[in-house]
């Protein structure tokens, strides 16, 4: 019984028709058109309509960015899309005569990890996405935690500075102003500033005439000494998240995805060494796994279709 | 269908044989012998086979501080018993023929909060127990949260300040030190020193010798301008944790506990005002309620019998 | 008996016959011609003369940006205007024949408010002028304070963060760097930049090509999130410093007059609530009250007149 | 016309019969019963009647720390004496038939200094008395300001460091924690810790089990590298904490009395540069003069006493 999965990120929306066991039968993708919300639901049915030709599909999973609330039917706020209290998935099902269901793009990731992913074999999981931002998925007991509002696992946004950097929800100090890929690339930027270390870095920014997201994940794969040390300072925050995380939930495993997790056991060491130092009770806490994302494409729309497809199946 | 809640304290063991509505039928209390594990032991064996006596118990649940392993047999380690990878609960079933389930004595608390206290009509609760520590239990989808090895809602211990205050725990910063009943008697023993408004508070360490807890407790009942000052501070540090806990966990109601919640609206007023001050993506998220807690006394047996009796039956 | 009272602003000269009640009998505008004092003193001699006409006017009074002297004869320096030193009644009165006296802009809009605005029935009041920067203005026992060189109240250069921004006026860590409509803007724009919760200001620095004052302010009336927590910002900062200052001056209320204060309660409540935190020895210390300015455009014109007209009865 | 001038301070009861001149023709003083306000109303009773045998004196002015109300009658609040809302003026008036007011010690202080000392000739005088705490006087227009509720002036309660030191006003970062005699010690001590440029202090606190403020006071006359470097950090903070009082009073002069004025122009000499440093708009501000109080020990006497007999010829 195949399920579809819509991931509808900043710029493109993605959409695959997935089996049981996360396989990709098909798949489709869409330029977003961010301020034509309309234009959006028309390509969604569009594409959820033409996968299914000829396949029996249980439901359809939509992953987005924003707050979904707990009923997962209604976007409360869209980041990307302009959103707010949109019932999605009313309007959805209006139209397309199966079973819908919204989900946080960052959980359905997660969810995606757990299942098919570096998550396999654990019952509580962490998940954290350091792309532009820094998102968050939690599964505890093999069920993924959605709060009591729906908008629970924002890991990105635990406060790990006091009155720290303005972040994007309007507080201060979250991690993702710390700890993302954009953290990275400000931290980068600093130390091209700075000379010394930073001089690769600045070279690389006179070449290009800016720093890069890419740029910098160059110059770490090549070894220079100031994207690596600019890489250390974005896992220290991020191992320091990781051990209040430890406090709160408990994981067995945190599983680093998102565009900077390419960087892998780099990124993992300091994570992992902060997040040991600041480890409440030590020694006799039990200590997490640390590993990188496996799906890193694909794993929105895999974890949206299987989502949707439990839900049906456990009615 | 009656259970037997034993919770074992630092100074003394309760014990409460407790019915299906958490009401107790009968209790009994005796000192801890902290030094002493096999003691504590005997005590506990010879209350349960007394409560015991003519009723048909299912179950006994005992509450005990520290952390107990995911399948709630064993005390990885406790602060006030000399426990050390305890296999507690094989010892006492071997001992009483009666399924046993240990439980952390915070979430047991929490747990009778959620069902017959301030949480009931909730799904998820958040439950900060502000005693000489800060203790939390989370409940998510109407399920006591353990986390991946039981160690999960050790809530005392989310960092708010990093590089701040050493913690029992061997990190800095944890919100323990700032929002905790010790936390409150070092805020008002510096006002104390400090003259002026904490004139009343140094009065009172002259006149008993030192600040108590009880004493900060009653010049707060009086109104006493640095009492209260000392509360403020301390709710508005546990208000700024809250707000990190909602980023995390989103639960409809956070619950107060513990002796320094006999404050009542005095401690929720800064911890609510502090709460919205750091809300992520406030007037997006929705907001949780705030409450202190219904069940002071017996939080820990109550909650203690109602999970060994479900575990039971859910079997 | 009326008096004139004129507004020198960086746009424009404002020119009012006053009544004794504070009620404007006619009026003048021209723009300001900033890099041609004289042409200035030109413009003022001209209105004057033309208010005048038909009327017993007892004296004028010019409100300007700056330092004035204690006489109230020189402006020290203006900002907008390029004086230096300059004996402006003593120029004006040579071609008038009519008492003439100069007044720093924010003392004369204080005053106004004092006299027939949020100010009456009070006899100790502070105002602050939340316009580009911030100007203040402090009522004493019934009497203007203007300090021993001229140039008191100026409130926007409090400084509340030691080593913090640099302000124009060249030192650091000025509350105008806080708690201005420039700072409202500028925090509005690291939102706008920050993404999430500033998506509607940033939307809004798209359609017109920059954020602007009045785009912020539209936002903040329709309950924009982003837009709200930048002026919550500002009021936290705006409320530490009248913290500072009741510990200094002691006024029974403040006013804020100013464009930012069109935001009304929206502003009051986190000024009040960051005021109550910070006020030293709270409890025992009497608590001001907080109110909006009510004579917002003409404030300046009313104030002057009307303290030119006591000035020249109480000789 | 002789006044008697009273001062309660915190051991002593000082009380003195003053002329139109600030001429001390006699004294009296009394240990102060902290813990006994009725003593102490008998022993300014008693005092009081001694004083004015055989002389025509036309009132009585009591100083005290703490707040007194703005009609001059009532203690809302006082540090020393366990006085709350105390109606001291009519008590004492009941038993003397004599004109009593009842003025803040620091006001008194001030108005003596202003009257009789270091701000003769001026209008505008700020005054800043270093003690163990910070205390201090505003004199504008050649009047004491006293505020709106008669709280004015609480100088020691300007916040210079925000979220800084606890003070003993419940508030943080007050300049009362960087730069009284209490502050002094701190920071002395601190050097001794810390070895080098301190091993004078740490060798004088060797001699004496524990720093004090005498012999701080002793290293510095001697001339000790880290007693002076203590002072200038104390002088520095008392100096930018000026520049805010220049912005919002604009004083012509600042007079420094108090235990650490002892030290003049080693004091004032930080105060002045670091005031220079952050004054805002340097260079068209004009800048006060700062000056050593010149009536140490009688100052709150002689002010009481005069602003008591101008205070009843003024009616």
């Amino acid at each position: 019984m195949h399920a579809i999965g819509i991931d509808i990120g900043g710029t493109k929306i993605a959409a695959a028709l997935v089996d049981e066991l996360g396989t990709i039968i098909r798949s489709d993708r869409r330029p977003t058109t961010a301020s034509d919300p309309r234009g959006i639901e028309d390509a969604v049915v569009e594409m959820i309509t033409d996968l299914s030709e000829g396949e029996e599909v249980v439901a359809a999973g939509i992953a987005a960015a924003g707050f979904i609330d707990a009923a997962q039917s209604t976007v409360y706020y869209g980041p990307n899309v302009n959103w707010r209290h949109e019932p999605l998935r009313a309007t959805l099902e209006a139209r397309l005569e199966m079973p819908i269901l919204i989900e946080n793009d960052a959980n359905a990731a997660g969810w995606a990890e757990f299942t098919f992913g570096a998550g396999r074999g654990y019952s509580d999981m962490v998940t954290l996405t350091i792309g532009t931002g820094v998102g968050g998925a939690i599964v505890a007991n093999s069920r993924l935690f959605r709060g009591g509002f729906g908008c629970a696992a924002e890991l990105g946004h635990l406060r790990v500075v006091p009155g720290g950097r303005l972040c994007g929800c309007g507080a201060h100090g979250c991690i993702e102003q710390y700890g993302s890929g954009r953290a990275l690339l400000r931290i980068a930027t600093e130390m091209a500033d700075a000379g010394g270390i930073g001089l690769g870095l600045a070279a690389a920014r006179e070449r290009k005439g800016k720093l890069t997201g890419k740029e910098v994940g160059r110059l770490i794969q090549e070894g220079d000494n100031g994207a690596l040390a600019a890489l250390r300072q974005l896992g220290g925050s991020l191992g320091q998240a990781c051990s209040s995380l430890a406090a709160v939930l408990d994981p067995q495993i945190f599983v680093f995805g998102g565009g900077v997790a390419a960087a892998g056991e780099l990124l993992l060491e300091p994570i992992r060494a902060a997040y040991l130092e600041n480890l409440p009770a030590r020694g006799f806490h039990p200590e997490a796994e640390f590993a990188i994302a496996q799906l890193v494409n694909d794993a929105g729309v895999v974890g949206a279709a299987d989502l949707a497809r439990k839900h049906v199946l456990a009615q």
